[in-house]
This record gives C-alpha cells, sequence and structure tokens, in this order.
C-alpha cells in the first residue's frame, strides 16, 4: 500500500483550495453589496472550509478520473460542489448537537454566538448563534449545488451526475433524521438488532455520502459504464462503512488536539454507534445500566466519559469494531483491484481509502 | 382592476398542485426505502404545501408568459421549484424565530417536537424538534433546485435562468442574517435612518425575492430581452415592497384566523419592521420608552401587544405604511402598463399584486 498524501495526485488539493477561495470571493462581493455585515457568514464558511480532508471532492474527482476523464478544471469545480455540501452538513449537524468544537475551533453557531457578545447585541446570543449558524448552512447548501450546476460541464454529463448529486442529498437527510431518530430510541433494544440499525443508520449518515455517492457522481460525470457504477458502488459501500466506524472509534478514544473535536463528544451527544451497540451486546447487566444512565447524559463530565470507554474497552467492543474496519476495507480494496480502470485512478483511490479509514483526525 | 383568482388563469393552480403531490410522492418512496420513519419529513413539508397563496410559481410562471413562453409543463415545473424554496425558508425561519404556528398548523418543529411527546422518546423534545425542522428545511432547499434543475426546460433557459435563481438564494439569505441583525440592533437608532434600514431589509428578505426574483427568472427562463427585465425589476421591488408592508401590517394587526400566525407575533419576535420604524419616528419620549421595553420581550402578553399597537395607533405609523401600500402598488402598476407584453400575461401579473397587496392572510 502507498502512503503518498492522495491529494497531491493531479495537484488536486491546491486546485480544490483555488476553485473554494475563487468561489468565496465572488460570494463574499455578492454579500457585501447586500450589507458588509452580511460577509460575516463567508468568514465562518472560509475558516471552516481552510480545514478538512477534501475526501469528498477527491473520490468525485478520481471517480471521474478511473472513468476516463481528463481531469480538467470544470470537473474539479463540480468536485468542489460536494465539500460545499459537506460543509452544510457540519454547520446544521453542530446546530443540531449543539457541538461546540469542529475542527479545532468553535462550531459556527458558538462563533456568531460569541459574535453577539463581543458586539453588545440585545437579546439572547445563544438563538442569535442557531439562527446565524442556520442560515450559512443554507448558503452552503446552495453554494454547493450553485458550484456543481455551473461547473461548465457539458449538460448531458450534469445531468448524469445529477440523479446521483439529488439523491445522495435526500438521502443524507434521511440517515441524520434516523441517526437523531436512534438518539431518542429507548436503550432496551435487542442487542443484535441495535448493531444492525446502527450499521443500517451509518449507511446513510455517512458511508453512502462520504464515498459511494461522491465515487458514483463522478463515475456519471464521465459517463462510466454499469460495470464500474457497480464497482464504484461496491468498493464505496465497504471504503464508506470503515471510515465511519473509525469516526466511531475517534468519536470516543480519539485525541481532541487532532480530532478538533472535544474528548468523548460521541458519547455526550448520546449517539447510537456500532461501537456502541457492540458494547451493550457483550455488556453485563451491571455495565448495561451504566450505558443506558451516562449516554447521553446532559453535561456528561470526564468521569462519566472515563466510566462510558471502561465499558466498551472492557466488553472488547473497541476490538470488534477494528476487526470490521480491516474487514470492510479488505473487501472495499478487492473490489478496486478488481475493477478496470486506469491503473492511476485505482492507486490514487486505494491510498484515499486508507487515508479515510487509519486517519487519526 | 379585476378581482378574479389569478390562479385560474392558465389553471396554474391545479397544475402546481399535480406537480407538487407527484414530486413529493417521489420523494416519499426514497425516503421509505431508507426508512418508513423518514416519511415524518416528507409528511410535514406535504401539510405545509397544502397551504400557500403559490405567489413565487405564479410570478415565475407568468414571468415567463409575459416574455412570449408557451407555458407548458416544463415551465410549471420550475416553477415549482420556488414554492419548495418558499417552503425551506418558512420552516428554518419558524426555527430561528421559535414560533409556534405557521398557515394555523403547528410550525414544524412544533409538530416534531409533539411526536417526540406522543411516542415517548428519550431526551429533549425541543432539541428533537428543532432537529427535525432543519433537516426538513434543507429538504426543501435540495428539492428546490432538484425540480428547478430536473424541470425539462432546455439547458440553455436554465442556465440563463439559474444566474437570478442562484442571486435569489444567496440574497435571501442575506436578507435573513439582517433581519436577525436588526433584531438585535440597539433601541436608539437615528429615527429616519431606522426607516431606511427596515426598507433595506425587506427588500432582501422579501421584495426582492417574493416578486422580482421570480418575474426574472421566469423572464430569463423564456429568454426576456433586457427591456422587459429592467421593467421586471422595477415592477417587481414596487410591488415586492408593497407586499412586505402589507405583511408588517398583518403581523402586527391581522387577524389570527385568516393569517394564521398568533396575533402580534412580530411583536413577540422584536421585528424591526418599517411599522415600527415609522411609529418610532413619531413617538413620544414615553411611547419610545414603551417600544423599546416591549418589542422583543420574551413572553410578551395580550397586555403588551395591546400597548404596542395603541402606540402605532396614536403614532399613525399604520396609516403612513397603508399610504406607502398605495404609493409602490400605483409604481408597480404603472411600470406593468408601459412594458411591452401580451395582455393575458399583463393582466395576470396585475391580479398578482393586487392579491399579493391587499390580502388579508
Amino acid at each position: 500500500v502507498s502512503v503518498s498524501n492522495p491529494l497531491l495526485a493531479d495537484d488536486l488539493g491546491a486546485r480544490v483550495r483555488t476553485v473554494l477561495d475563487a468561489f468565496l470571493d465572488h460570494q463574499q462581493r455578492t454579500l457585501y453589496a447586500v450589507a458588509p455585515e452580511c460577509t460575516d457568514m463567508v468568514h465562518a464558511v472560509r475558516d471552516l472550509l481552510g480545514g478538512g480532508k477534501r475526501l469528498r471532492p477527491a473520490f468525485c474527482y478520481w471517480g471521474a478520473r478511473g472513468a476516463g476523464a481528463p481531469g480538467d478544471d470544470e470537473l474539479v469545480r463540480a468536485a468542489v460542489g460536494l465539500e460545499l455540501f459537506q460543509a452544510a452538513a457540519l454547520i446544521h449537524d453542530d446546530v443540531m448537537d449543539d457541538s461546540d468544537l469542529r475542527r479545532g475551533m468553535p462550531a459556527v453557531h458558538r462563533r456568531f454566538a460569541a459574535q453577539h457578545q463581543t458586539r453588545d447585541r440585545l437579546g439572547d446570543c445563544e438563538r442569535y448563534g442557531m439562527a446565524g449558524a442556520v442560515l450559512t448552512g443554507d448558503l452552503c447548501l446552495a453554494w454547493s449545488d450553485e458550484l456543481f450546476s455551473t461547473s461548465g460541464l457539458a449538460p448531458q454529463a450534469l445531468r448524469r451526475g445529477r440523479v446521483m448529486f439529488d439523491r445522495m442529498r435526500t438521502e443524507l437527510m434521511a440517515g441524520q433524521f434516523l441517526d437523531m431518530l436512534g438518539q431518542s430510541d429507548p436503550h432496551d433494544l435487542d442487542a443484535d438488532e441495535a448493531v444492525e440499525r446502527a450499521r443500517h443508520v451509518i449507511r446513510y449518515k455517512s458511508a453512502k455520502y462520504t464515498i459511494e455517492h461522491p465515487l458514483m457522481i463522478g463515475g456519471l460525470l464521465a459517463g462510466a459504464d454499469e460495470h464500474l457504477l457497480a464497482a464504484y458502488s461496491e468498493f464505496g459501500l465497504d471504503a464508506g462503512e470503515a471510515f465511519q466506524l473509525r469516526d466511531d472509534l475517534l468519536g470516543v478514544f480519539g485525541n481532541p488536539s487532532q480530532t478538533g473535536k472535544p474528548a468523548g463528544d460521541d458519547l455526550r451527544e448520546g449517539k447510537r454507534t456500532v461501537l456502541i451497540a457492540c458494547a451493550r451486546r457483550g455488556a453485563t447487566s451491571a455495565e448495561a445500566r451504566t450505558i443506558s444512565r451516562l449516554l447521553g447524559a446532559p453535561g456528561l463530565d470526564a468521569g462519566g466519559v472515563a466510566e462510558l470507554q471502561a465499558v466498551i474497552v472492557r466488553t472488547e467492543a473497541h476490538h470488534e469494531v477494528e476487526q470490521m474496519i480491516v474487514d470492510r476495507t479488505k473487501a472495499a480494496q478487492q473490489a478496486l483491484a478488481a475493477a478496470r480502470m486506469p491503473e492511476t485512478a485505482r492507486a490514487v483511490l486505494s491510498d484515499l481509502v486508507t487515508a479515510a479509514t487509519t486517519r487519526a483526525q
């Protein structure tokens, strides 16, 4: 397995940056013309998009290159639309979960709330922060589609890609809805059913949208045949599930200085992850009561986080999830190896899967 | 002035309904395939879109007809995209303002919060309601663009229309942001400046997006020349401002059984409307203190609403705003009369302006 940075291939990282900068400059001018204060929103987006692993544009771009596309700037522009979609999802997700941090910075609603306070404005700073973040996420959602649709790709290519682009958006919202429903599920579900349910949620809220959909959008933009699309779907789902399982582990055991999120964030939010479902399946009845009592408890402190981590470690749920990551990644790499595509694209896609599933942030 | 229902012309009301029904059926199937529970979101959208005046699709459709378009089903489909955009704006607006009612029904976040309670789910019902409404609004935003882009209109028509479609979205978010900023402005702004600032806000948060942008999108879809587009812009801005000034009056003096919103809702939310700015300009210093004390006060009761209404009536701000509506409507009708367009389109557009500016709901 190669260990290079897959964003260096075709200079993609720099090209994504260039498209983002120019596009946000344009939007900043539009907002400034309405009123200078409105640029607060674009500054928030710029800071958020200063970070990020660019996984979705990269899978889209290399999905198209794998189908024989030349990799010109129009393709990069369409792919960057996915990065703005991700920004919208993160901003709204943080509002819904009331998260404090994202990528090591205050979440967008916290940023606006802080501005409300330092600028001595009237009313409730939390409400102001929430409203600012809802609107900024809405802007990113609209801009995502603007970039995609005005990418300059041919109308028939866009028409093909849009079918999956549209499905991605609807299915992601459905996945997020399921995630939110899960957090309010009773704690006494059957253990095996809970694992299956958690896997179903991550398929929609993350696996499809992080890898499968971007790959297929790229493939469709480039006119991939049905064999390649089927390979992308198989490869993308396996790799996407491994990606999200890694995320689940980082959400409980990750180093905050690397993840940019507080330690044990998922536990505080009461996420019904596969990791938690596995822990519950292996738990004694006393441990199961600990999970029910602490998972999602408002204001869960470091002691509570440690208690939950101990249950996960004792039940070896973390090893179970690591094994799932190994299995899914292997299946993904096999599907990739069997697909017919240019070797450069295959090598970069393989590196992207490694980056997505072995990351510490 | 004709007094007919402008939605009857070209059978537009029924055609909008047909497109909406078929589109939401399609999305319901997609959501059901993820998980049956996800259809909660489409039911909320369906109920919300059961009502509404269809102003934005109507202005878009007749903007295209005015430019000589035949008025086929593809045009209706693109126009209905604007109705879904409006649904997204309303759902998120109600979250941001924490409104109870919309169109006589619980606002979408209240609907989800109530479902959380009746279904005995774990956690905070308000947070659940808010999250459900954020996601449902996001869906409508994505669906708006899906309908527009897959309308079946020719690529070059869509490319022209999209320029204004994209601008509409960014400018509406900017207008909403200004509205929210206004609510947290200090109460001691210069009175004339406050009136100008309130007019600037309604231009972006409502006037442009309700009439000017839909008209111009329709015109651009149909390839209107620059003279007609300039006439649409002038006509649309004047009519749009009159529309929003009517809304301001209804927000303070409207009959809840007709507006579908609680009496005095704008006062409770602390909206810095043109009406309030005019009242403040004519207020004694004791009255000005009453406004500062009560406007946007959390839990403002019927007595407080009546006190603010009395200040508005005493200062005759409501007459001032009625006069502005008359002036702006007249200017709009003159711009419309001077434009070169088919007489049918002119007559319907004139009726639409009457409907938009003399309404009681």
